[in-house]
């Protein structure tokens, strides 16, 4: 048998809108988002998929994306787990800045280190910022161990981790599960189920609100490639997250 | 030290509109019981509780309240589990009937033997009633043994394994637990916590929309009467379910 996995991006958020780097700062979904979050739970209704149960991070940009979709399938009765695992990557000193301006400031190259490379973190963001996640309570099983900054290969080590020991035990159960989470926890899931390199995972960009569909083997890594329940859609919605920054 | 225990019945659905019987029946709120939901969360925020984990039914009116609650209050990033023993008593062959209609037909004795019997179920609903439950893939765990017709007492004997099962086992490991979930299934839990006589039940009345919050000892049962956050709309909303149907 195989098992059923969904991956949803989250809608656009209000920091979407405005360009501003986002990372763990819990900003809320547009009402552009909110209708994203609706058209995917058109698209998993119509697919005929059934998510048993819901993960998502402890931001409400996909809590909210998730509620919208499941309330639009009908399928907001299953249970749900959440994880600060599951997460946007952490992105330091740069949450709150402006990206166009903060490519304008330190240049293309440095630019697309902050956002793509895989082992080089953004500077970190002091404890005293008000985008800091110190004293939050969402993280308060974290304490003082809260991210101050996180590369992609940081997001992988706090992952992976929660992907073997929740996420694949209720798919061995039988259960579809609906994973509703950010751009770099995805990008690190999918990673590993596709086998990404670290060099090529950079050029990898996930487009928000369109499902993407795994069947999984006995050892929960894909036996067909992921497929997105609007290809088209997200096609473009790949494109356009690839350019965020440059307007 | 104590432990902290929210109830919190929904708010009004579109049936209490209607004033229908609704039982099992999926039907969602109205717009005054979505801002119900939302006072809910504004009390909760304002007395400073911090629920830890959710607890609902599988029932999109306990479930939206809850979701509209908690969005309120900022704590919608907390845990979320979900069962059919807190479902509202399922009402047999009176879900869908007019309770105005039910009370002229069969009398004020029959209609409130109906109501508030302790061990007197209403006649089973038929498996093909457009209101049954078999089949429903809320409740494929259940699979032939969904409820066709239940009495307060029914409803304690599959809500009471669940909150010592579950709900205590949150409690005990010190996380404060909202409960949302429907008039009879906290009539079950409060006459067990309130140790209240069968006969006794019949006279208490949750109000909709107002969290009613326990101190619980090592035991799980009150150190102290369990209080309601706005005690004044609390008395004014338990009368207004003890007249229901009578107008």
């Amino acid at each position: 048998m195989t098992y059923t996995l969904i991956l949803l991006r989250h809608g656009r958020s209000d920091w979407n809108e405005k360009n501003l780097f986002t990372g763990w700062v819990d900003v809320d979904l547009t009402e552009e988002g909110r209708a994203e979050g609706r058209r995917a739970g058109e698209l998993i209704a119509a697919s005929g998929l059934q998510p048993d149960v819901l993960y998502t991070s402890r931001l409400k940009r996909a809590i909210h994306t998730a509620n919208l979709a499941l309330e639009t399938a009908d399928r907001d009765w299953i249970d749900v787990k959440r994880s600060w695992r599951l997460n946007e990557r952490h992105y330091g000193a740069l949450q709150g800045l402006d990206k166009a301006e903060t490519l304008a400031k330190y240049g293309e190259e440095q630019f697309m280190t902050w956002r793509r490379s895989f082992d080089t973190p953004p500077p970190v963001l002091a404890d005293d910022s008000e985008f800091s996640q110190v004293g939050d309570p969402r993280y308060a099983d974290l304490g003082n161990d809260v991210p101050r900054t996180e590369c992609l290969k940081d997001v992988i080590e706090r992952m992976l981790p929660y992907w073997e020991s929740d996420i694949t035990k209720d798919l061995a159960a039988g259960r579809t599960v609906l994973v509703t989470a950010h751009g770099n926890s995805l990008r690190a899931l999918v990673k590993h189920l596709d086998n990404i390199s670290d060099a090529d995972i950079a050029g990898v960009n996930i487009p928000t609100g369109i499902p993407l569909v795994y069947e999984l083997g006995d050892d929960f890594m894909p036996v067909t490639p992921g497929q997105y329940l609007d290809p088209e859609a997200a096609a473009a919605g790949a494109a356009a997250v690839a350019a965020q920054g440059k307007k």
